[in-house]
């Protein structure tokens, strides 16, 4: 049992990160992200504005989260109706999910600028729709929109507005510095007069952005100031200049010794060690390549380039290096020896079931092949199944199970002979199984399907083998932009053992490098299915 | 006369940005920041280590600067030899410039295991070095290597090591967070604890670096404990995580009323505008695209997106924006999204000068037409020319210059004669141009770029027009997972006139998707074409 005091991590990495220019979730997106962020021990998950759009509403038609609670976020009730004759926050009341933050206006000037109503009346909807949301059973939070600038303008009106919904049974009470400018001494100091004012820290939470460049100092100093609920966004995606990088935030939490010795987040040490690959996954599901430069997950994050510290480094690592890699899922790189690369080689290939001895000329030439291809765009860490072929094939032995003689996709758009828009994709595919030519044809709904279809049609003796074998997801990055562009393709293929493998191609052509994705996928589900018979015939 | 204290910017771009992964500065890329740096108003550039590789040897044959004083960067002199008969701090000493910064270990942990030296050997090493450089008439500086976990190990042995700078003469004595992790009230603890014993604020610099993402903060921190001098690096580059960004200092020091009121720069409030020009300039130097999200400077940093924000916003900016974009070269961005309300298409249309009632049904038919296409995956507000296209078709014309009858792509992928494999894409389009049927056909380096050939090889009267239309990036993003994926297409475009277009493109089908936005970019640049035409009539 620990008497460290609990901060509460709240994410809006949906809701205010959906604000971000270029920014756009589908509802899988938004599904994803949420299954991430419950999985890696976020307390909240503030999914969007049921009501608002199409995409938050369908978010909202169920429970997204298992031991985060979801969120919804929407406006309180309109002056001049009641709250029980609101339809907009019965609908965020009735939306899937455990807690409703409402937002208000806590600034005067807005109140009357952009409400265009009463003070007073301003507080009354506070109250009301906190109460009703309370009432519903659900956990109430009030967003306090540009708290700190109102607190600078009318100090007794912005904590009249936080009271407010606080007396009403609000569970938190945020104070967003919603434009962003205000700085950390003035945070603390407004935080502290408003604990003072009445409003235990318990309940506060802070919703910071970095416009200058300090949301994470912002929201740890509110910490210090007694807050116990921060709000950020995976990788400080967010309106303008980005929300608070509630990474960043989770990590200097758990541990910074003058953080960790008081307080306890809802990650453990072992959990934390997923926060790269939460990071990266995340960028990866916006297709866009991540930060090398981020703290504690970037790529540099620990990296030293040749010079006079690299030298010291390798003498004693703990004194050049803040915190530990290892407790952030990170890892150290020194660019003067790719010692550390060989060793995570080997620990790979053994994670497959291939030994290899650390002076086996082979694994020098396997190590050579990946770092050439991944120079070239290959991403051996994304896609295990390309690597794990790569690496038998080097190490062992992969049997060609068929040959490619040749393929050709065709998509054809027209007028069809109703004057409607019709486009066609079909593939051709000539193979060789056993000195058995085959020659299948398919269309498909664009050319990468159509190509998938064609080759899976027949491919013989082995037909059987991959008739469960399924393409579950399909990303496509662009890595150089302009006219002579590359192509990496990533697929991820499961089958009805519910195993999930990803395969890479790469090439200035997206369908060649889609054909190598698929080959090594079909591969891939072939050699998995040798493997589990040699274990059976084993036993 | 103004009786605000002196703030002095000290830039380490060339020296510790160096350290950069990825970035390797040729002695024409220093001199041409060097240039940037002094022309914008900063106080000193660090060039880099004369003597330690050609390219700052080269950099430090002459002098670089104007105003900013160009200071070499380097170590003490080695223990057991005296100052005059080091030959690396002569060698510092004669390069060309103002003043020289010496860097020193200050942990003793360090000055035992990296240098091997005796605690005292180090301080006579610090006293002697930086004697000599103040005896050679330029200004001595000292970097306190790891001055804040030194300090921490053992408080009277790194302060003795500022001490020995400072009684030596050193102009400044600079705190360095080598290793990023120290906390922004620890820096402001430590500080008070060095002024209280003996240095004072206006002899002191701070050196952050962002592993925990607070180097903005712990900068100003430390300039609110006293220190008068500030090291950054342009755009936050530097080893591992990055430096404190200097651009975001400056602007923050110089526009935000808590410092504003107390110090002053050496730039004055017209040259702050030339910020956002420095950083982007910066970026273009080391080709690569400027962070939308940077503060202040970013092309995001003024943007909204938010309904409810940009009705109000555009009633009153400065309520909505902590600076005003203009002080720093910047300006306001409102995006049109699902997420965005009237004013945000209000606004938008106007600044692409097309001008329409609130009231206007065709504006209400517009929103929704755009709502319902963002929901089917197209993005707007990152493809400002297919929203125009849009807008005019709603609300003006836009007229059918060609018309497309059909296309046919082709990708074929075989063994040529001498057994290589052998990839080829050929894409055939059919055109109706003023009544004339035009046939071509291209190949390409893959299909998109097959298509985008034969589109462009005859487009009849229109061919002239379109001969510096340019495709310069592709972008490609799998909307949703598996087999049944919805594809977007960005395309961005140029032409002579260095403007910028993107455009957007959605299909279950990735050709049948670049083909819409190559033909809403084209379109676009024939439109555009016509409009300068018009103005130049008008004039």
């Amino acid at each position: 049992m620990s008497d460290r005091e609990r901060i509460y991590l709240f994410d809006t990495t949906l809701r205010d990160g959906q604000q971000t220019p270029g920014v756009d979730f589908s509802v899988e997106d938004k599904i994803a992200i949420a299954n991430m962020l419950d999985h890696f021990g976020i307390d909240y998950v503030e999914g969007g504005y049921p009501g608002a759009n199409p995409t938050d509403t369908a978010f909202f038609s169920k429970r997204r989260t298992g031991r985060a609670k979801m969120t919804a976020f929407g406006m309180t009730k309109r002056a001049g109706v009641s709250a029980s004759n609101d339809p907009g926050l019965a609908a965020l009341i009735g939306a899937a999910g455990d807690a409703v933050c409402l937002v208000a206006k806590s600034w005067d000037y807005h109140v009357k600028v952009a409400l265009g109503i009463s003070n007073e009346d301003n507080l009354e909807c506070i109250a009301d729709s906190i109460a009703a949301v309370a009432a519903s059973g659900k956990e109430a939070l009030l967003d306090c929109e540009h708290f700190f600038d109102g607190y600078k303008a009318n100090p007794a009106y912005a904590l009249a507005c936080a009271k407010a919904a606080y007396d009403s049974g609000a569970r938190w009470v945020v104070l967003c510095d919603t434009n962003g400018g205000t700085q950390p001494d003035e945070i603390a100091e407004i935080i502290a007069a408003v604990i003072a004012g009445g409003i235990p820290g318990e309940n506060l939470g802070i919703h910071a952005h970095n416009d200058t460049g300090q949301a994470v100092a912002n929201s740890l100093v509110a910490v210090n100031a007694g807050v116990r609920q921060v709000q950020g966004t995976l990788n400080g995606i967010g309106e303008r200049c980005g929300n608070a990088n509630i990474i960043t935030l989770a990590a200097t939490l758990a541990l910074k010794e003058r953080y960790s010795s008081r307080f306890e987040l809802g990650i453990d040490a072992e959990g934390l060690t997923e926060i790269s690959a939460l990071s990266h996954g995340f960028d990866e599901l916006l297709n866009r390549a991540p930060d090398p430069q981020l703290p504690y997950v970037g790529a540099s994050a620990f990296a030293t380039k040749a010079g006079i510290h690299a030298s010291a480094l390798l003498k004693d690592p703990k004194t050049y290096e803040h915190v530990d890699p290892a407790a952030v899922g990170n890892s150290r790189r020194v660019m003067v020896s790719d010692q550390g690369g060989k060793s995570n080689f080997i620990n790979e290939l053994n994670r497959l079931g291939i030994s290899v001895a650390k002076n086996d000329p082979r694994l020098d030439k396997l190590i050579a092949i990946v770092k050439e291809r991944e120079a070239m765009g290959y991403a051996y860490e994304a896609a295990d199944a390309s690597f794990e072929l790569l690496a038998l094939r080097e190490l062992g032995s992969v049997p060609e199970f068929f040959r490619v003689d040749s393929f050709r996709v065709m998509v054809e758009r027209r007028f069809d002979s109703h004057g409607r828009v019709k486009t066609v994709s079909e593939a051709v595919v000539k193979l060789e199984i056993d000195g058995r030519k085959v020659m299948s044809v398919s269309e498909g709904d664009g050319p990468v399907n159509a190509l998938d279809k064609a080759f899976r049609k027949d491919l013989g003796k082995f037909q059987g083998e991959i008739a469960d074998l399924k393409l579950a997801d399909y990303k496509v990055r662009i890595l150089n932009g302009g006219t002579e562009a590359i192509t990496r393709v990533l697929i991820e293929s499961v089958d009805d053992d519910g195993v999930r493998w990803w395969t890479v191609g790469v090439s200035e052509n997206i369908i060649d490098a889609s054909f190598q994705a698929l080959m090594d996928s079909i591969t891939f589900k072939l050699m998995k299915n040798r493997k589990l018979a040699g274990r059976a015939a084993a036993e």
